[in-house]
């Protein structure tokens, strides 16, 4: 195909596309990195920029806080590539404005593509001293059994993690934490619904239908590859390639560029175009197939009952909404909170934690009246201070804001006081569970990444050695998931609101006379009864039609039809004075990957000593840490282990998690053991405490030590690991020891 | 089929039967009711019997505790029967000791079926005062949305239920308090492993193969009927009719207890003999299917990969064995344990909570030398007493022991220390969480009811209206799964033990010339050496003979064969000094199935008001109430509503869950509210409150009332809550008060 034909095809790009799926663009996007597109009919000028432009390489590091870059020889090199954006944010309005739809979309395609060339450059120059070591940390994880992956003496599925005994303590701290602060802090209705689900919730939902990703086979081993994945990894080496032309080599990083935009057709295309053939057999490869990403299921033995995995935890809410306002008392807003496991069948999973087949999230569902979205915890949380990075920030090319929350919401940047409380909460909670604060942002989906239905969508980013990573969804997600499940079923899912005066309506109802329906139907009646009961109000004008031409109307209920005069059957109508009026109540969705948010905490938090390169330590918050005391007895002499007992006895009675380290190692190397699985707080028995009931208290990030009665760990440390008590504190009530780790 | 060929054709019963599977006979037994069996060589002589022997109709009362059992009268009816069972168990001993297999089987299920009449008739003769409704309770547990049918809206799927805001935060309660009691106060190694599962590690767990129900199918629509179910509904049926002969009820009494027994042809010979249809239809069946009891699905996109939904949480802590091991630097014994979701696709599932799809698990599994089953801490709770009903006591219809665990080891009653241990341990839990001691005993397996390779199993049985009901498992399991999984993988999965002295051993070893490998063999050399290293000392005794006499062995690794001469390798053996032993662990595994405990304690903990036959309420313990205090203003007028905020926010510091009932009703009614969901405190704000600064605090089960200080209600709370305070003191410390509630 020339190049002149594949930009023909792609004017018709988006006129093909189908409509943007609630999933993919609200929570899904939990589980998707989007990259940008190049392709446009405003191609970027490159010449007016700086050398190097295009480099995207990643550069794992960060000198100075992302949102706090100021320096003047950086902005120099910026300078160009933010009014580059600005200038396509403006043409994207303009189009917008005139109503082009269609050119609008692909002004957005380019836009996308220079804000990722923006991205990239400040990473790469914002991210030069700090050393973060990916392997290094990987190697600590797995040793120290945080997590590995599932069935790996089977040979071990891709996408599939085990947490081990560290990594399931700290996901259950983290958990557990979760629930106090939103749950239990906001009076949530927690539920626990199952995951298999049957087809009609799904199917309702849209997932049946939309939730899938393309791929290709291999013609001859039926070997599946997820087709984005195939083509890019194909076009890099291309493109790599020294006898590669230099107008292919242009190509090719105009169609990377675009991937994620392109349609089913046009990867067919390129897979013709560029002879792409399956990467482990040279076979040929089948056409492009959509593939569904639910894990299929038969529920009961009769094999007609499909099933699939839920891919979210929501709908398990949405479902059960007319309990849970029952359960309210009819009242709004309340929100239902859920912990629990989802599954998606990923084509080919990779980044380890970051994109797997089976994961926990963590959901809220707040439901709402849209008429009223203030929210009456708002001015304890005003003062936040957020990163926010707006969708028209980033359509101008500009830097993120640091700006409290109560002016965002003031000044209409974030859309109103509920989804202000939210934001700031989420913030809150991410960094007292160890999110470094100067990687994590809060950016808004520009108009075009969200559904249609959605008002508004924020998400929680944490900055990784992969980029940044989306870790919570914050979206508005209107009324859609409600009256889908209304439409589906028949039954109302619904509140009421009390109107501001009572109103008048005119009501539209069947009078059927009854002793004639029981007379003429006998046994049929009150299926008749109850059939005219339910029609609504359109209905009943259609009948009401029918019998001012006929006389008479004929039914059909179940397999019978019966046909009633104007004698049996009229339509009447009358006022009647109404307080409240129903409505579909509006969400506002939370979603939190758990997943992500533990891989974004562990590369937080994940250190090397300065003195001594070989040791690796995780400074996990004592709040999440998965053990909160270590105790190390100087040597297995036995006159030691009575106070050993007697230490683990008082900060288990204080609830305070024990890990006691009786090796023969030294106390330094025993020391680095437990800073490996992030112990925030380390006690020694020495010969000293045989003399003096005294003991050692360490902390791990500072490695300093105090002396303390034997007496007063328990309280001691139980404050200190649920922050009533700092270790400054404890640094200025105790006399300082030197340590024995030398 | 005549009676007489019947009787034959059981005779071959057992000898069809498939060998006892490991999960339906440890674990999974917890989630199958056993009903007994009559079929015998011998049968019951019922003219010894007491009138009524027979009626096995479930009276849910119970007028003293089982144990306790000791009425004249009672004794004297039961007497009999204890006779029957005693005489059958004597005749099982003596088969068994004469070495008679297939006599001793058939014996035991006529051993079976008289302790069942035995068990039906006690239940019977000692429940006649108490009452328990169960609807009512269901009422309660639905209308306050503890838990209800998932997928209601769209018609529901039997055997699936979503846990609501009650049901949810009684169950976190619960999990967490497991894991403070089991996890963190024995140092256990949690872990948090996949549900999905690859087919190859069920097929070594044996779940592939035997994990299976029968069932039969309506031939024309295809509708599934769990054959045992379908039987039993259909005898009961004719053997209720008028018409019936009484022959024929004689007959249908006799299949009935036995059911469980029968074979598949058996089965398949009763649908005849009984002309027994579809019961929806009147339409055939087909002969009888076995149902695996998996939800099978596939993983990934090509549709080669099968995996299934785990059937328990157990085999994803064996696959991790090696880990572990290593974490737990080596050393034995180590527990691990896992909180998770596991799935069963029943045929029929009923019975509410009893058996269902989905379900939650707590699994321990205790790895330990089974040369030394000591356990350190036994000492503390040797003086816990336990009702025990040993596989002997059963056998000789006597009833279940009143014991101190430490006298139940010492005699041998119970096994060893560490199993000892557990079951004490298992106990204290179930009573701090609210299972009533007078209806809880542990029944230890007999001998016919284990897998072959178990060395004691005992379950921790409820009582409910549904009879006794197996909450939890108690197995040692041996190295039943390590070495299935270890003939699986070819990964070793064992432990070093310390050998007493060290000790001298022959070591065979392949000797290669590894110059002459590179040599001759060059780029397949390490596949070469790898191979022979791994060789088993079995292996290479073959090889030295092959050497020997050919001079020369063949070899094929992968795709390729190779030669080898003996210029190129030798077998040598070699003396070596050990000083440790390489073992398989043995297991001990507590496996709690949480959904019957949780159903346990609703019934356990349901009550009605002396005084008001309309008010239930559930007097769940403090510890796992799902929330611990409301808050109930007099009256909505605007000045108590400071003291709302001001009791609420103190209550929440001291991490105490509230639920605020500001809602118009009475103050007793509202009380009434908050009893039904089982918060167990309730702090009234009223007119005195805005003056002296004080609040009334209630109790649930006793309705009592003190006044006491606003500043006060945080602490006391909570310490209420956690059991550091009982309410005797509160009522000591502070005026009583007089209720609100009339």
């Amino acid at each position: 195909m020339s190049l002149t034909g594949h930009v023909v095809l792609l004017r018709l790009l988006f006129a093909y596309k189908p409509t943007s799926f609630l999933r993919q663009l609200s929570s899904t996007s939990i589980w998707r990195s989007q990259s940008p597109k190049l392709y446009s009919n405003q191609p970027l000028n490159k010449s007016k920029l700086p050398l190097n432009w295009g480099s995207t390489k990643y550069k794992p590091k960060l000198r100075v806080p992302f949102y706090a870059m100021a320096d003047d020889k950086i902005e120099e090199i910026l300078g160009p590539l933010r009014a580059a954006v600005k200038e396509q944010g403006d043409l994207v309005r303009k189009l917008k404005d005139a109503g082009d739809e269609l050119e609008t979309k692909k002004a957005v395609v380019e836009l996308k593509a220079r804000k990722k060339l923006l991205e990239d450059k400040e990473l790469e120059l914002t991210s030069k001293d700090e050393d973060f070591d990916r392997p290094r940390m990987e190697d600590l994880l797995k040793r120290r059994f945080f997590y590995d992956q599932s069935f790996a003496i089977y040979g071990g599925v891709t996408g599939q993690y085990d947490f081990g005994p560290m990594g399931c303590a700290t996901k259950a701290n983290f958990l557990n934490f979760w629930r106090q602060f939103f749950v239990l802090e906001e009076g949530m209705l927690e539920v626990d619904c199952s995951i298999l689900t049957p087809e009609p919730v799904l199917k309702a939902s849209g997932h049946v239908d939309r939730f899938a990703d393309l791929m290709v086979k291999d013609e001859k081993t039926g070997e599946c590859f997820r087709l984005d994945h195939l083509i890019k990894a194909n076009l890099e080496k291309i493109g790599k390639e020294k006898t590669t032309a230099a107008e292919t080599k242009d190509r090719i990083s105009t169609i990377l560029s675009q991937l994620d935009g392109l349609t089913k057709d046009e990867m067919s295309g390129i897979l013709v175009e560029f002879k792409i053939t399956s990467p482990t057999t040279g076979n040929p490869l089948t056409e492009p197939l959509e593939f569904n990403l639910m894990f299929s299921t038969l529920i009961g033995p009769t094999g007609l009952v499909k099933g699939f995995l839920r891919p979210e935890t929501a709908q398990g809410i949405f479902v059960n909404f007319k309990r849970l306002l029952e359960f309210s008392q009819g009242k709004l807003p309340f929100a239902a909170a859920q912990i629990g496991n989802a599954f998606r069948n990923e084509i080919s999973p990779r980044s380890g934690l970051l994109r797997v087949r089976e994961f926990t999230m963590a959901e809220i569902e707040h439901f709402c009246d849209s008429s009223n979205l203030s929210h009456p915890k708002f001015a304890d949380i005003k003062d936040t201070v957020m990163i926010l990075y707006s969708a028209c920030d980033q359509m101008d090319g500009k830097r993120p804001s640091k700006i409290p929350i109560g002016d965002a919401v003031a000044s209409g940047l974030v859309a109103n006081e509920t989804l202000g409380y939210f934001l700031a909460r989420i913030q809150t909670f991410l960094h007292k569970v160890g999110v470094n604060p100067d990687k994590l942002r809060f950016r808004q989906h520009m108009g075009n990444e969200m559904a249609h239905y959605a008002r508004d969508c924020w998400d929680a980013e944490c900055l990784t050695s992969y980029g940044w990573v989306e870790c919570v969804g914050c979206a508005d997600r209107s009324a859609y998931d409600l009256n889908q499940h209304t439409k589906a079923t028949g039954v109302k899912l619904i509140a009421e609101r009390k109107l501001p005066a009572p109103k008048k309506i005119e009501v539209v109802q069947a009078n059927l006379n009854k002793a004639l329906v029981g007379k003429n139907f006998k046994k049929d009646a009150k299926a008749i009864n109850d059939y005219f009961a339910a029609l609504n109000e359109e209905d009943l004008l259609e009948i009401e039609k029918k019998l001012a031409s006929d006389g008479a109307v004929e039914v059909t209920i179940g397999q019978a039809t019966f046909k009633l005069g104007t004698d049996i059957l009229t339509i009447g109508k009358s006022e009647k004075t109404v307080h409240v009026e129903e409505f579909v109540p509006n969400v506002i969705e939370p979603s939190f990957g758990v997943g992500r948010i533990l891989y974004s905490i562990f590369e937080h938090n994940f250190k090397i000593r300065g003195d001594d390169a070989q040791r690796t330590y995780l400074a996990l918050p004592p709040l999440i840490a998965p053990v909160k005391c270590s105790v190390l007895p100087l040597s297995n002499k036995s006159e030691l282990n009575a106070f050993v007992t007697q230490v683990v006895q008082q900060l288990r009675k204080n609830e305070v998690s024990v890990k006691v380290d009786d090796s023969s190692g030294s106390i330094g190397r025993r020391y680095a053991r437990t800073d490996e699985i992030a112990i925030p707080f380390g006690i020694t028995i020495d010969f000293e405490t045989v003399k003096n009931e005294t003991v050692t208290l360490r902390e791990r990030d500072t490695t300093l030590q105090v002396r303390l009665p034997i007496d007063k760990v328990g309280l001691t440390v139980r404050d200190l690991s649920t922050g009533a008590l700092t270790w400054t504190e404890v640094l200025n009530n105790f006399p300082k020891f030197e340590s024995q780790e030398a």
